[in-house]
């Protein structure tokens, strides 16, 4: 068997760390051809020289500068031009795409372009760029496979059967650390608070998106892409427990399931060797232990975000990718201490409402899109300044 | 589209009646060619007449005598021999097998000999039979299709999937009426008391089954034909909502489940459509009203059938055939009101030990076997008697 050729984008976070964790367990599957970090460019050389890599990115330019002093014969590229040369390449057989926020969607299109198989953690990419991305696998036929735990599940469920007798996906949500507290407390959520999350390890901007509900509307939004299913068939349901990771309801009642313990490596080792379960040491669910699951409507008034995106959805064209931006800038904004926890979903809805609709952006109209919500979104008067 | 030929088997007990259900809803999917029930000539012949019958095959001679006077065209079968002959009809596409208990066994072999597919309801004939069922269905290439929700939950998650790529399988069951109560009171439980369920609306002798828990170990013997794993790959979790209705677990730790409402019309559909699904209005299943779910492991000092049951497969031969007779035959005296509830797994245990063992029974040995235990059973000393 020859080795796949893998390269990672964001191997540096969560994603990319496990990602590492799954190829090194897997054996001779994978040969890493290419890494890829924004700046902690000390992990990132330690990571190519235990997987013999002999290529990286590190995007920020201050960052690589100092890495080429140490990178001891690992080739250093860097700068966004870096980032989209390597996800040109064609020699890849599949890139994994860890990045965070809207800077993975290019390099999304770019790897898909050039006829290269795409493993997407990036869920931005198909929030922002989802119609493009269609067409842009249409022409060259290549493959997506979700890395999402939700989407991974749905995947999952639908193997073997036809997309046709699908009724709905359900997407279960684990409603993040405010579930319970009191909404008249809301706009003095921190951000020590927002950053505790019951369930997963992720970065920080997911795990604000998590605390927002953000995060399963952009998955509605991606689901909808994916699946080619439209918003009125793609539901949520509340799991606090996040052992059942989402939910397929078929045309006769049937309702299959994916569950699991809540790691990541096994959606990142699906996505690899789809359509295969490979044998895998982690840890393993004993529902016995766990003992109780737990499911509750979705609160679209304790969670705007939630039809904040169902809306942005059904409105199409730029709007997701407008959604995407603003949320993206605001969430940044209330990390830096600057913004309130309400005040991210008032930017976003202000943002969508106002933006240049634009029915079928290509990836100059999402640049300059991305450009001016950003803009705009950092000019937003903030209430702890 | 022609329409398939199906006859069923035990059609005014609870299966046979979803099952006419199933194909009323289908429309023009099945032809019913021949009903089968032991005494209720009524209810046969009024089903004959709505779904255009025009054989029926009532195996109690007086119960057919009877309906004979009012057939009104309808050609009426009986006894054994009739049954027999009925499952030997080549012109049939899918016989649907609901009968209860051994009686259901030899049908289902000489179905499958003939070269007829047949979806099973019927477990004991895989309990009792399942080498020589694996051994005809080699010969002729018959399909079988189970109908319990459990073994339909499992073949609906193995869909699409490879079976070396199933790390094991998980029953799930209710725990029945007894999963709570003190385990000294067992020897006074009351036949009324055995026969509340709380989740689903079966004949009186699986009722018991599912207080006893032999239901689960008959489906663990069940599960080891249909999908070709050791016992050591088959465990049972108490759910006791009976919302989860099986469960695969993949070699990477992916689990997956099968879900609805506790309703056995969507698993007798699949068996009728597989491997579509085909649209039903039946009640939908809502998570967020069922609210919560529940696991426990399985107390086998409690439910000791579970142990017997494992046990049987385990030695293999006649052993599990031994032990469903055996359960079979002490289930209708405790109905009777003439064996304490406590007696039933005394009685099993006995038999199966005390049995002239057989590597490979074939008809001929299971009927004696039959015979033989079956005797014994009905001499057992009773303790309300």
């Amino acid at each position: 068997m020859t080795r796949r050729k893998i390269s990672i984008l964001g191997s540096t976070g969560s994603i990319g760390e496990n990602a590492l964790r799954v190829i090194r367990n897997l054996g001779d599957d994978f040969q890493v051809a290419l890494l890829s970090c924004r700046n902690r460019w000390e992990s990132v050389l330690q990571q190519a020289r235990n997987f013999g890599v002999d290529t990286v990115v590190i995007t920020d330019p201050g960052a690589a500068r100092r890495a080429r002093q140490e990178a001891q014969g690992v080739r250093i590229l860097s700068g966004r031009e870096g980032l989209l040369e390597a996800a040109a390449r064609t020699d890849i057989d599949l890139m994994l795409n860890a990045l965070v926020g809207a800077a993975g969607m290019e390099p999304t299109c770019v790897a898909l372009s050039a006829g290269v198989d795409v493993a997407l953690s990036n869920k931005e990419s198909l929030v922002m760029a989802g119609d493009l991305i269609s067409r842009i696998r249409q022409q060259t036929g290549a493959h997506l496979y979700p890395i999402d735990s939700e989407h991974s599940a749905i995947w999952q469920c639908l193997a073997g059967e036809k997309p046709e007798e699908v009724r709905r996906l359900i997407l279960t949500g684990s409603g993040g650390p405010f579930r319970t507290r009191p909404l008249d407390t809301f706009s003095r959520i921190s951000v020590e608070e927002a950053l505790r999350h019951p369930n997963w390890d992720m970065g920080a901007k997911i795990t604000i998106d998590s605390a927002t509900m953000m995060n399963k509307g952009l998955e509605v939004i991606e689901a909808h892409w994916l699946f080619q299913l439209p918003p009125e068939q793609i539901d949520i349901v509340v799991h606090p427990q996040s052992i059942i990771h989402s939910m397929v309801e078929f045309v006769d009642g049937s309702i299959k399931a994916q569950l699991g313990v809540p790691d990541m490596k096994i959606p990142i080792q699906y996505a690899l060797m789809y359509p295969r379960h490979a044998p895998a040491p982690w840890e393993r669910l004993d529902l016995t232990r766990v003992a109780t699951l737990t499911f509750e409507p979705v609160d679209t008034e304790r969670f705007p975000s939630i039809r904040l995106a169902y809306q942005a959805l059904a409105r199409g064209g730029s709007a997701p990718a407008a959604l995407n931006v603003a949320n993206e800038q605001a969430v940044y904004r209330f990390l830096q201490g600057d913004l309130m926890f309400t005040q991210i979903p008032d930017i976003i809805a202000n943002m969508v409402e106002q933006h240049p609709w634009i029915p079928h952006p290509d990836l100059d109209d999402l640049r300059q899109l991305e450009a001016e919500i950003t803009r705009q979104v950092q000019e937003w008067p903030g209430q702890k300044s």
